[in-house]
Order: C-alpha cells, then structure tokens, then sequence
C-alpha cells in the first residue's frame, strides 16, 4: 500500500494516528535541527516535521537528499501543530515521520511549480506534464469535468441520450477545410475528421432518437488564430418534434442549471434580441450586455452644419460613457489610436464632454454651437459627467468600429467583470450572406438551416432578406453556442443547396443520404451545438481556452511535448497509396 | 406546439384531456366505419381511433391517405378504450382527434420497422436511420447511454476526473496499424489517430492527476475481423499511487456496481486466476467459468499402451462433459468433425462413455482395458452418464483445439446462459511472448507494462519466464478489459525498449517525451482500459458490437450510408502535399 491518506486529508481528528502519504516535495526547509518537507499530491499539502536530533539518522539522511518534486512515500505519526497554519487545510497537523522512501527522485524542473510559475508559454507546453502539477491549471481542468459531468446529468434527467457518432466520416467541402484520413482497405479513397455531428445528429432524429446529445471533439483544418485549435469539443444537441422556443427554453435551462450546480450564481432567465436589434444597437451579433451604452445613430442630430466629414457619412454612430467626461487629453488620445488602429479600421473620434458644471465641451466645437451640443446631450440622454463618443463613416464598418470602441470603454470603465454573467439569446439571424469574395450567397450558419416560414416566398425574390430559424446564445459578449430549426423536407433542402451554389449532382454526391432520409418520414427537428472548450474558459473567468484543455496544440498546429505531426516512414506511405510532394 | 405528451405517456388518468401527440405511422386499419392508426415514437404507442361516420370529412380523408412511417401530429380527446390493450403501456386509452396534420410523408421504407424485420444486414445498414427506429436497436443504443452514464458517475464519485486527451497525436509503429491524417500546415507530416490514450494517461499521472478515466474513440487500422471496428470506444482509466491491488478492487467495483444499477444483477467478488492456471485447465486466457469442465492431463494415465496416437503426442488431455455420455453417433461424429476444422486444427477426437449402467465404452477400445478406462475415469472424476472427450498432439495447439470443444460443449449443453455472468481477472500474465514471424521478443501487453519486482532479475536471462503485473477482467469468456501497473523508471523502461528491438534512437524519438516525464518525478501507477462496445454487447446479451454502435462500419471499414471514404477533390490534395499513388 503507497498511501493510507492523501495529502489533503489529514486533520486534528487523525492525530495520534500512523499513516502513510505518498507525493511530490513542493519545498524543504532545513534549520539544522528542525528538517520541514512540503509534501504534495492533488488533494492538498502535508507537512512533515523531522527533529534532526531525535530521529533515525538514515532518516535524516535520506530527507537531505530530497529535492523539488521528488517523489517520496511517508510513514509517521499525525501530531498537532505548535503553530497551525489556516493557509493550508491540513494547517493544523504535521507528521513526525519514521520511515521516508523515495519512490522515484526529479531533476530540477524547468520551471516552479507553485500557481505563479517563472515558466514562459513554450517551455510549460513543452513541458506540459510539469506544467499540470501546478493548481491553477489542474483547477481549470477538474472545472471541465464538473462542467461536463452536470451537463451529462441534467441532459440525462431530460431524456436525451447521449449517442456517439462516427469519427471517421465523409469529406464535404462546404464549411471550414476539413482534415482527411487516407484509407489503406479502399486505395485513393479518404475519410475525413468531423467538422460536426450535424448530418449524423439529424439522421438520429429521423430515426426517432427523439433527444440527442453528446460532447464530442470535432476538428476543423483553419489556419489557427490566436484562441483557435485544430480539435476543439462541442456539448452537440438535437430535439425533434420542437419549435425555436422549445430548444431556447431547454437549453438555457441547462446554463442556468451548470451555472447554479457548478458556481452557485443564479442566472436569470435570458433575455431575446433580434440579430437586426443587436446590430442596430451594439454593432455585434453578439453584444456584451453586462453594460448598457447602446448605439445612438445621430444622422438627424449632427447632418447638415460645416462639419464635413460627419455631412459625407453613411452614418453618424456613438456612444456615451456614464461618468467619463473628466477623460484626460491623453486618455482620449488612448481612445482615438485605439479606433484607428488597421484591426478596428475607423478614420477619426469625435468626443464631446457633458462636465459636470452642465458645461458641453467637443473636439468639433467649430462646427457646431453650444444649441447643437444641447441636442446631442439629448440624443444620448447623456447626464452631466458622460462623455459622448462619436464615430462617422460607411454604415457597416463604422458599426463594427463603435462595438470594438464600446467593448474598449466598457473594459475602461470597469463594466466587464469576470464574475459576473450577463447570458442572453440573438435570434432571428439572416438565412444567407452575401459573399463578395466567391460572389454568391453563403449560409450564414450551415446549409442545413430552415428558413422562417414567413419568409419562405422571399427566397427567390430577396434571399438577402429572409430570416432564419436560428439563434445564438451568448454570455459576456462571446458566442458560447448557436444552433437552429433545420429543415426536414427534400425538396426546400435542395432549393437551398442551389441557392448555395452546388450543381444538383454535388449536392446528392455529398447530401444525397441526408436529401434521401427526408423521403422516409423525417420529423420537424432542430438543435443546438456549445463550444465547450469556450464554456469552460468562460466559468474559469479566463480568456484563452488552452489553459483548459489538457493537451493543448500552439499555433502551428504542433503539439510541442510529443512534437507531433511528424514524417512517417515510407512504408506507411506505400500502404497508404499515396506519395509526398516534393 | 408540435406535442402535449409523447406517444408512451397517456394512461387513463389523461381521458377526458385534449392532447396533441406527433410521431410516426406504425400501422393502420380502415373498416369502413372504423379506422385505427397506430402512432409510433421513441416512447410508446397510441392508438387514434376514427368513427369515419361522425368524424369531419376532411379528416377522413387525411386519415386514409396516410402511410406507414408518415410522420403525423395528431390533436384530440384521450377517451377510454372499450376493450384495452394490455401488449402497450397506453393499452387502457385511445385518442379520438379532432385534427390530424401530416408533418411529413414518407416513401414506403425498404424493409418494415418492427422488432423482427424483413430486411437484411446489408438494407438495414445502408438505411440506418430507419433500423434505427425499430426497439431492439434503439434499446441496445439507450442501454449504451445508461452504461456510460453510470461509469462516469462512479467514477466521479471516487474521485476520478474525466481528462479528454487528444485525438490528433504521432504515429508510432508498435502495436496494430494507425491511422494517419496529413498536416496541411506542416507539409511532409502526418498526425495519428489515438490506438488508445495510453502516453497521456500516464503523462497524467505525471502531472498528478492521480485518478484520470475517459470514455474515448480510438483508432485502428487493422485488417477487420469479423466483429471489429475501425474506431471503436474504451472506458480508459488510470490511477496513480497505487498496487495491482489497488486497481483489480477499484475497477471490480465498477464492474458490479454497473451490473447492479444497469441490469439490477449481483456479481460476486471477482475470483482471480493465473495466467498459468488458465491455460492449464482452459487452454485459454479469458475462459469461460460460467461452467467448470476443467481440463485433465492424462499423460500418465494414457500413455504406455498400444495407442500410438497418445504415446507420441506431447499433451494428452480431455474433458469431462457432464451427463452427455448419451449422445448419439451423430453427436459425436459433429464434434470430431469440429475439432477438425482448420480453425482448430486437431488430428482427431477420442471419447469414453461412461454409461448410467456403469459401463464404460470408448472409441479406443482395442487398446485400452476395462481397467485402464477405469483410471481414466478415476482421473477424470467422471460419473456414471458423462462423457470424456480426448485429444491428442502438440502442448500449445492442443490446449487451443481443447479449449475450443470445451466451449461448444458448454453451449451443446446450455452451460452458456446470456443471461449469467461469470467474472473474474486473470493476472500473472507473462511480460513477453516471442515472436516467431519477427524472431524478436514482444510485449504481451505493451512495452509499458511493469515486470513484477521479483522476477526483474530474469529479465537477461529468461525473459519468457518474467512476469508482468498486468491483469485481464473476463466476464464469460470475453476480455472485457486489461491493464496492468505501469514502469515509471526511466531506466527500466529504457531496457524493456532494447528487449523490443528499439535502437535507442528510435526509442527516443518515439517515446523520449516519456521517458523524460519519467525523470521529472513519475509517481507508480497502472491502470486498465476496458472495451466499451464490447461491454454493452455483452450488458446486452448480444454476441455483436456493431448492433451497440450507431453508425457502424463494415467489414471493409466503409460507412455504406454515408458512402465514405470517398475520392477527394485534387485541390485538397495539393493543399496538403501529397499524391495518389497509380
């Protein structure tokens, strides 16, 4: 037996016992003729008390060879503490040991295992083993399990049966690139790495699965951005026999319920905003409403004097900022580099100051009077204190420019707290969006997406214009989920496959099953699909999902502990029937 | 609203309620004045019961131009049935409705959706959707949920955390074949398919994970057998801390625990068995001990007569088949021919009866005694109505051909019950088995597997007589799992490479990453992978996997719904730098 207890167990009510803890040294400190080891494991830390003058001295000797994260097994006695610790929660005890063994000694590791390391991102990914032992990172990983263990039970509780689906699967170009897998038993043929469960999800509601769900990994070939990995998870749900309301209703029932079960915060129950409201009033299909500051479209208000730049503008935007009128010049400054940077892309800010003295003050005093002023004051309903933020150019980029600005001041003013979540849902996006780059109309979700009923007879006429069944929800301004009522009839399925621009004979080559399952009785069905990884981050209060994924890749695509992908040897290749380029 | 109640729900106490149920078409019959439909979901079926004469015209028609499979949502009064159907759980109630709407027609399905259908393996696969909804299928696919459900919510309950690893990982040639997948970022190299999680749950315990599982696809590309998978699913676990002991305890408990909360059956303590014992009296390593029928060496007792057959053979051993000494001629005519069949390979079959009458007849009488047949007997403890069956040949291929007939008899005699279960571990398995294809030393479990401590010092000398700790779970003759404590030295693991035919640079390069965490301060641990599919099929009480697994490939790894793998676009495979092979 390694261990009777774990290094977090033991209390007052041990004392007196003989145990056995086994784990890493986190710390030593030797007083001559007082020797402390910090013993760790997952569960906590154990101090162990050597009086150097009253024990075996093959004990003593053996303690003075341990280093940081040696692995040592210990047998000893629980004693009561002179001076209890409450840092630890086995502060109040120490073991007096009579017998330390060393199960396997350590190098110097590369980097401090404490939950603020000295380890930069390279060396603690490639180290990545090291880096797990340290509490932060196993905290976030032990968060996903709860996380995903609640998920697995609430679901359950609702009848929804988790169901795996195939991971090797069909390539379909549509979408982001997929990744392939050459297949030896059929030569010059490939399968491909899921991009989701989506056409196997639908297939299971056609076979009457009625309820389905699974927290499955998917994989997308992109070019990573920062936060992007190659394999990421998705908690993946479908519902037959419902309507948009039935899967709004359960779901956020299910974040509601992980926020309660797993952070003990009350959620309440989501508030709805139209995709034409969010972009109208945030700029953003996924607005961070843990703070107000809505767009305020000035057109009528500011047209029309000598300023020229704001009479040229598609439209005049801006936002006003409760209490930051005493901005300082430099802040400003701050604000106007930060609109004008190539990633936010705007050519200018307007500000005007609503002081406190009920004075108004703006970077276009020039141009317009203190009357003007007056009304902008009311446009904004701002209260002396506010500052008015103002940016002016084509309808769309300038939209996106004031989110970004928004999100900015929001971060300034200190209206984005971690700890607090603000969940609601986007509904009513558009069915399809115009893409300039490959002159077509793409899916602004996926091909499988049902039109409103409503909108079904602009389809021909305005296709830009016709709603879609489909929702997003977000929390804290990040897009945690989305999904939609799909369309379960072959022929509105293929109407939509021309609309995307596949020849008859692509689509059946590549949706032909599904178009065919349609014909056999296929139930009204939607559902939904939650990034997990992101979920997650989002309970950790953190920013990056990698801190919350075990074996996280960089960049590049490459695990750097296992340095993978790697080449192969040529004898694969043969079996595989296929052949490097050069 | 497209249901009230689902069609399993309503029981008498609904009669009087106006519902709305939607599903699809299980049957339906017109009498003329009378017309019944039968509405199928997941949940049950309802009876809609249409007097034509008092019922809306409009919705007689509807009603008679409905098909099997179409999907329909039916909305009327719950009424009592005059006589009740006890075959259904809503036998006591019939719907009379006031609106039936059809949601979806559907064409007439290849082969009919009942409990025994008409259609073949190879219709049904190719139209899984609809096998899908017929009850034995979607019952093996529920049961497969709740096992899941209960193995994580045990293991959580020890303190186990689920830790997804990855899917895309490096290729390493031991083992069976992996699946590669083309890095379109790092032209030239492969990523692979996970064999199993078996570096990262180790690399876990490294990282002080402590106790790890997951329930995770893996991967491989082997020549399919019969009943194996391309991708298939393990309960991976690992513990870290801990003896064999530690994990044969822990992981029988999960064992019973599931049998008792899934099939509400009490397993008994898990009896345990030698490697050694298990070949020795079952010539196997996963027996079946639903029945005993041991093996029994005769050697001694046969051998020095005039049987040249016996006195030339290295093994000579039978067994004894309780109460069979009846069969006929033809009986036994069937087994020698079956222990002659290629795949068992035995020259022959001898048999003794030993009659109720006491006599004993044998088809070798002419060169043994009434007196040796006696002995034969003695050793077998037979009594009067059994039936001893021989054979004869080389040590190993004879314990296989026996092993074999002493599995068809226990089925001949119904000793094979689905519904018994007979667990136990196997343990003590050997470290290595030679290989005579490579002419090298193999690892039996793999090159993780820790040596017992006691037997290291033969691991120069006789590395076939080392032991492994490593432990097989057999319920009813089928493997359902194996693991063993790991090495977590670098040195030995160094050395069990060499044994295996790495050169040190091809060991480094394929598993340094290993080898360093072990210098880092490996903790001991082991663990046990148990075969998830297979584990259903057996909960199940089914010989197959494929009927536990949704979306199935077959015996060529092809998806013949989804008609996968498939050619893939000349495109993707320039982005990803590699050529067909002609």
């Amino acid at each position: 037996m390694l261990r009777s207890h774990t290094c977090g167990e033991l209390r007052i009510t041990h004392v007196g016992q003989t145990v056995t803890i086994s784990g890493w040294v986190q710390g030593m400190r030797d007083k001559g003729s007082l020797l402390w080891i910090d013993l760790r494991d997952r569960y906590g830390i154990t101090q162990i008390t050597i009086e150097t003058e009253n024990a075996a001295k093959e004990l003593v000797e053996t303690a003075r060879t341990l280093g940081r994260e040696f692995v040592i097994s210990v047998t000893g006695k629980v004693v009561e503490r002179y001076s209890k610790s409450d840092k630890i929660e086995t502060g109040a005890i120490e073991i007096t040991p009579d017998k330390i063994t060393v199960l396997n000694p350590a190098l110097v590791p590369p980097f401090t295992i404490e939950d603020e390391t000295d380890g930069g991102d390279d060396i603690r990914m490639k180290y990545r083993y090291l880096d797990l032992r340290r509490n932060p990172v196993r905290k976030n990983l032990e968060l996903r399990h709860r996380i995903a263990i609640e998920t697995r039970n609430y679901l359950d509780s609702l009848g929804f049966l988790e169901v795996e689906t195939p991971v090797l699967i069909k390539s379909t170009p549509e979408g982001a690139r997929d990744f392939v897998v050459p297949s030896r038993m059929n030569p010059g043929e490939f399968y491909a790495l899921p991009q989701s469960p989506q056409t196997f999800k639908q297939l299971l509601m056609v076979g009457g699965f009625d309820r389905y769900y699974q927290i499955v990994k998917c994989f997308r070939d992109e070019d990573l951005r920062a936060d992007r990995q190659p394999e990421f998870t998705q908690i993946d749900c479908e519902m037959a026999f419902v309507e948009q309301e039935d899967i709004l209703n359960t779901f956020e029932g299910m974040v509601r319920h992980l926020f309660k079960a797993v952070k003990n915060v009350e959620i309440p129950t989501l508030s709805r905003m139209t995709y034409a409201d969010a972009m109208k009033f945030y700029g953003n299909d996924k607005p961070d409403i843990r703070f107000e500051m809505k767009f305020v479209e000035l057109n009528n208000v500011v047209k029309g004097k000598e300023f020229k730049v704001f009479n040229d503008a598609g439209l005049v935007v801006g936002i006003c900022a409760k209490g930051a009128a005493e901005y300082t010049r430099k802040q400003l400054d701050e604000l106007t580099e930060f609109v004008k940077r190539p990633q936010i892309g705007a050519t200018g800010l307007v500000y005007a100051r609503y002081n406190a003295d009920g004075t108004i003050k703006s970077s276009v005093d020039k141009f317009y009077t203190e009357e003007d002023l007056k009304n902008w004051v009311a446009a904004f309903d701002a209260q002396p204190g506010d500052l008015m933020l103002i940016l002016a150019g084509e309808e769309n980029k300038t939209r996106k420019a004031l989110s970004e600005l928004r999100l900015e001041m929001g971060t300034r003013l200190g209206l984005r707290d971690k700890n607090k979540f603000a969940c609601h849902w986007v509904i009513d996006f558009p069915l399809l969006e115009w893409s300039e780059d490959t002159n077509r109309w793409h899916a602004m979700h996926h091909p499988f997406t049902s039109p409103k009923p409503e909108d079904i007879e602009l389809i021909d006429s305005a296709p830009g214009s016709v709603r879609a069944n489909a929702y997003d929800m977000v929390i804290n301004g990040v897009e945690i989920g989305g999904g939609s009522i799909r369309i379960f009839n072959k022929q509105l399925q293929s109407r939509m496959f021309d609309l995307l621009g596949f020849t008859k004979e692509e689509a059946q080559a590549q949706f032909g099953f599904l178009m065919n399952a349609f014909e056999f009785g296929a139930p009204p069905h939607g559902g939904l699909a939650l990034g997990f990884d992101r979920l997650c981050s989002l309970f950790g209060g953190a920013d990056v999902i990698r801190d919350f994924i075990a074996f996280p890749k960089n960049n590049s695509g490459r695990d750097v502990m296992i340095d993978s992908p790697a080449p192969i040897a040529q004898a694969q290749l043969d079996e595989l029937a296929i052949a490097l380029k050069k």
